[in-house]
């Protein structure tokens, strides 16, 4: 009898792993639609918030393959989410499309603007919403072949990119009946781990001052430009005397119209992060100080407005352990010769050390331990409310930076495109791992349990906080 | 003999003067018509080398008059010649059209702008072009009248607001051929004078640096943005070692693109100004160490634009005494009670002390002694090269700042349009006195010759300047 | 009998000429004992109310001149009066002997300090209490000679740079029954005139922060140098924001004590220079808040100590006339062959334009008219008090710079002597004047009045202030 | 036989322990004697490369129980060796004996200068030399009672403190012949470890500019001042973009010497830190470059003295082993009720997280791992020369800060001392345990060489450099 079952339970795997072969197979025969679905979105390339047609292509999509569509979530024309089946387990997958501004580019390896100026898929989301999109649709086929209960939720979440869109997610529910959210994100790498990222907040500083004639008149006029100057220059006297983890970057977002007039408008845009929220607050505390300092000084008026605040992620052992097994069983990315010589020609704009060399995406990185990565992401708000997780794969060429033109060329190609195919089948694997296993669930739980360690998640924007639907706005 | 030489004479000046009633007749029965057109290019509001609607909008109007046009005058679009008439004496009208970023507003007297940061005619070029052409064709039918010799040019001159239309205009012979060089000014007053502007030298300062990650590989990058705050800083320490007539403003017109990116390109654009251009030279010279500086520091590189140099305006004598007695000919401005009403409500947002009172646009000011106005013109460059002269009438109610949002609502309103048809009047009047009577321009040129003291006349601009069509465009 | 009266009248100037004759010869005879002390106290070189050596060396020659010493005036251990003879009119002249930190220098034309790094005579006291005193004592023995009535009383008024001595002596009543003040100052020229100075607001403000190891716990610490360079940050902006006669500067008297601690202490030492009172008011006030965004910013604190504060000169018409009229009666200044070469070898080390030739300090210069002075000094708070006015005699080479090594070496030679020589006597005679001739003294006090125009004097020093007797120590 | 070998060696042992013992107890007879040396040095509180009283008073003592003294090496007046014995092995011990400025302080649980302003021993370097002098001697004393072979050599290392000394006693060869350097620290724990620290380059940046009447010509002035705070601004920009584990800190030593002239000279100290050198040097490099952007922009010179470059510690695993064994034997500090008393109210003034608690003097901390410490010394570069290491014993109450006025007071206090006599009981012990058991010094070599891994020790110094012997000095 235990001989009968131990051959049952083979013959199960053995035909639960048929089963999942013929998965992939019939992922892999969608990889010219959904490849060109990403192509498209690469070519919209719009924004946080602003990704109208974008989500459009996905909705329908969504739609045309038996999901039920909430639209308009959290009062975000761009955030939506697509139900199909019933009852437990729920898991969510969530996709991303937002661009970011200034890095249009051709699918070329040398630096030429499709449009100078224009936003591009530095970050490769592109991918991002259209792999997490199959993978729902193609777990979907999988449960309703097999019937298996269960409900599949593809969360489309916009405004990525210093947006916050999953945080207004969170408050409007969107979350609250999921028992897991699984998701990847676009890398250099085939990799899963238990690497965290750095909580943000992130606001704009508005100095108010006094026009005057700039040659007749300047001791007449109150600079706001002047305002926020001094509030730089204390922010980086600040830098020597917060803990050394810390980042705090900021970018002028309007500092003057005509150099004849003293500016009586001036906005500054800054970032803080930290890998521990309560020393970030104590950080962002410390920056506002630099803002009074700069209007006080000046005689000049500011006002912040609190753009976006994102945790630090909480790893999630069960899921990165899913992750790299399955992971392994897709394996990593094989270039033409074509791809091997753009990704040569890419690789010659790159001036950086310690980087994967060519070739590495075709392994698949051992699993990553506990560390830090340097970015941020609003995920992390939802690893503090459910169990958690993502993983990389090579949609980059290896040692292609982050937010950069090499990254939306890779992201426009057929390289990028074999990553995301990559990634489709590992999140679609691991979601009929999560549904046909209810102990991984379990599993799960119980290490974001023990992570958080009773910690209680409140997000640093204010209750009352709407989307900032028009932050990558020029300032008016 | 002596004596009936004198009866003519007197016969002569009383006939004189009673045509030139009718000249001034004639202007005030155009009133409606030249307001419109005024009006519509405030609607327009075209910044510097962009003036198309406006420009063409004079030109029509200048062709249906019997002027001959020359058009796209030093590879410019927007400037332009329009010739009537002969021989000697040849008398150049210029006339301005273009508006100033920003300064959009209703013609109403609280703030309120027609669109939100679009241009505005806040220094009332609107009316300016107008009553420089209305003139130009009033002149051209008196001489028609009564058969007078000599040439009447209108010079269509864009981008005064820190284009330097006029240099290129100079370059490309414009004035090569006249005589005298008139026009005006719109302003809070009426008056004509020997005050003087500034020199004036802008530039564009474009900082290169190397973009990262901004929290992930901070070290990677090179902040082009730190290289433009610690040339401004330097600028700021500069003041205190400059001759304190000097002017120095800035404003930043890039400051980076996202704040989670090391910015890899930044721009200021630097106005200076001083009484004196060789001083100006100098400290032109000691901005650019600053930017060399900023970019020494940061390990970015920076390049510098020339944008623009104006020279310091040569006052002339014999023209200042002309417009005055003109000015005194064509009275001052009186206001209906709306209009009465629109100036105190408008008065009430001016913060200043030492401003000329509601009433004094009814008088005519007395004649302006030496002295320095806060402002710069390229009417200066063209005062270095022939006798050249402007006066303003009061387009704007009394203590109204220039480049504001109140001037721009008083150069769209009937007040401002009151203000151009007694300006047009004194540029008429004062034509048909030049041409009537040589000793006029030849006194003037002697006053020229006197004040210029063989001082060489040499634009900063580099020979092989182009005129910078774009420079109110945004920066990529 | 009115021919009678004249011929008395030219008899009474003529011996008036001659008895003055006298006085200027007896003023010659002690050329060499008062160019010893001059000298001695040229060699003393003691800060401002350090003077202890210098004013018992004055007290002790005054005393043994007949004069009754008031000791320790104000508080102060180095201000004193010195009074001969009673009743009206009451002269007051004033002596300074002050030296200048750093300004250390042999008698030599070319850079030596005696000892490097201490203080020096560079703006000539040692000359200028010299000549006051044997000014004082010429015109008592004059006064004695001639049995005339009135009082002579010498001031020995301290730290006149920037530690406001006489501002104390005023509120100490010491210029009470005076009815005129006259005094000097060492210059490059022989000129008196109408020239006003620079009213003057000195303050040392004080950053206390939080000492930390700054490789260890640099984010412990709290620095208070960061206070004070956000401080001086934040006025370099100021300055385009002031009218432009407006001066501010300063110096870090201490900027942390060792590289590896986080300074839990900086302090910065401000001048601020308007000529108009209630403007300098404005200024300072605003570079207060300059001070508070430092504090503010960095999490400091900071504290203020008003150091100085002095007025614009109040110029007077009857004593600038007075002066010129016997400034020419005594005449320029002579050079030996040597001091010729002495001059010349200084006059290289000058790098300045528009200033006086070598030669010129033979000459009296005509008499100034109004304008602004760049300098400030205490002198001018008395002149807001009583009718008061000062001259300069050529005690520096022609061109020489002030408070620099140069004007050191000057004090300490021949030449500068020769200076103090021609000071004594022109204000041993114009104090014979005043005291001979009352409408003199009317005149003055109606020139005071007149230009005072009812403006009631009030030092920015508050009403319990200490004179800062410690005020050129280092600070601790 | 194998038996009797064991109970031979046991008895060995036994009697080796007695023998110790013997030596131990020895050294607490001495605890008086130098006790009250130590509290000399710390009265004479004197500053590197100034420490002549304090190197006699060892020296004396040395000479005096037989060791031959060399004097001034690497011409260092304060710098000597003292040899005792002859042959290997050789064994260093290091003492070092200088205060650190403006740390002057009573031996008083409340802030309180014993001379305001004065030097002070924050860093316990008065016990540090005396502990090191008495393990010397004590070591001497027991090999001269059992005939042991060997040599010991106390290095007198002034200096450490910002000044270097062992890098010019390293170049003068006073280590050529040793074959370990041992030495101790005071601390806040009784502690060895594997620890290491921060290597170091520090510099004068010297600042030369023009000097002005700053009322009068500021713009015939350049400000060396103002190009001391672009360098400055230029650094606080920097931070950004170095390595998180980079320390930047500098002070201004000199920043003008009047504010009513413009600065002609200004001095600002920097220090730089990383745990890698060659990083290290790339740090230092764009902090020059910052230098001369100072320069560059305000037209002033700028010159650089490097004042000091030490290494990070190369730890040494067998030394470490070591010292750990003999601090638990010698154990803990035991207080007083008086000293407990000390210790809770100095505690007061600690407002730091994360310290070790009152009574943790009592025990040994376990072993120190790999980590970086936040300081920087000289030790490190004698650690890449020959096998070298320091362990802490609790001179200072737990959680004092370093260079403090609290570390001050305990090094001036009985609880200071009694750390002291732990420390040289400890360099004792273990000095007899290398000159006893020569595997010890090969394991120690073994574990040199392994994690020096081949890289050649080359001072950031030049070849060239003199000892900074005024490095204290104020500047001129």
């Amino acid at each position: 009898m235990k001989l009968t079952g131990t051959i049952l339970l083979l013959c199960g795997l053995l035909l639960a792993q048929d089963e999942r072969a013929a998965m992939l197979a019939k992922i892999d025969g969608k990889a010219e639609v959904y490849g060109k679905m990403s192509r498209q979105i690469w070519e919209y390339s719009e924004v946080g918030y602003k990704e109208a047609k974008s989500s459009n292509l996905l909705k329908s999509d969504l739609r045309a393959n038996g999901f039920e569509i909430r639209d308009n979530v959290a009062g975000i024309p761009t955030a939506f989410m697509a139900t199909w089946g019933s009852g437990k387990p729920v898991i969510a997958i969530m996709g991303e499309y937002d661009a970011l501004p200034g890095l249009s580019q051709h699918d070329a390896p040398q630096r030429n603007p499709r449009v100078a100026g224009d936003p591009g898929h530095g970050c490769g989301h592109n991918l991002f919403g259209v792999a997490a999109e199959l993978a729902a649709i193609s777990a979907k086929e999988y449960m309703e072949q097999h019937k298996l209960p269960g409900t599949i939720r593809f969360l489309g979440t916009p405004a990525e990119e210093g947006g916050g869109g999953k945080i207004y997610m969170i408050r409007a529910g969107a979350f609250r009946d999921a028992d897991i959210a699984i998701t990847w994100h676009p890398g250099d790498r085939n990799q899963a781990g238990l690497q965290s990222s750095l909580a943000n907040i992130s606001g704009k500083f508005r100095f108010r001052g006094l026009a005057a004639h700039a040659a007749a008149a300047p001791d007449a006029g109150r600079s706001a430009l002047d305002g926020l100057l001094l509030m730089n220059h204390c922010t980086e006297l600040l830098r020597e005397h917060v803990p050394q983890e810390t980042r705090i970057h900021y970018i002028i977002t309007a500092g003057g119209d005509a150099p004849n007039v003293v500016p009586a408008f001036a906005e500054g845009f800054y970032y803080a992060r930290q890998p521990n929220m309560p020393i970030l607050d104590n950080v962002w505390g410390r920056i506002q100080k630099c803002a009074e300092a700069g209007a006080q000084g000046t005689e000049t008026k500011v006002e912040m407005e609190l753009i976006n605040s994102v945790y630090n992620i909480l790893p999630n052992d069960t899921l990165a352990a899913m992750f790299e097994r399955n992971l392994r069983r897709v394996g990593g990315i094989k270039y033409t010769p074509e791809e091997q010589a753009f990704a040569q020609e890419l690789a010659k704009s790159f001036n950086r050390e310690k980087v994967l060399p060519l070739g590495s995406q075709e392994q698949v990185q051992p699993l990553g331990g506990e560390g830090l990565g340097g970015g941020s992401t609003d995920v992390a708000d939802v690893s503090w409310v459910l169990p958690t997780a993502q993983f990389t794969t090579a949609t980059f060429v290896p040692g292609t930076p982050g937010h950069s033109w090499q990254s939306t060329a890779c992201a426009g190609s057929s390289i990028g495109r074999k990553g995301m195919m990559a990634a489709a089948k590992v999140l679609a694997l691991t979601t009929i791992d999560l549904v046909t296993d209810p102990k991984q669930i379990e599993a799960a739980k119980a290490s974001f349990e023990k992570r958080r360690a009773g910690f209680t998640y409140r997000s640093r924007l204010p209750a009352d906080a709407k989307p900032p639907l028009t932050y990558r706005d020029k300032p008016q």
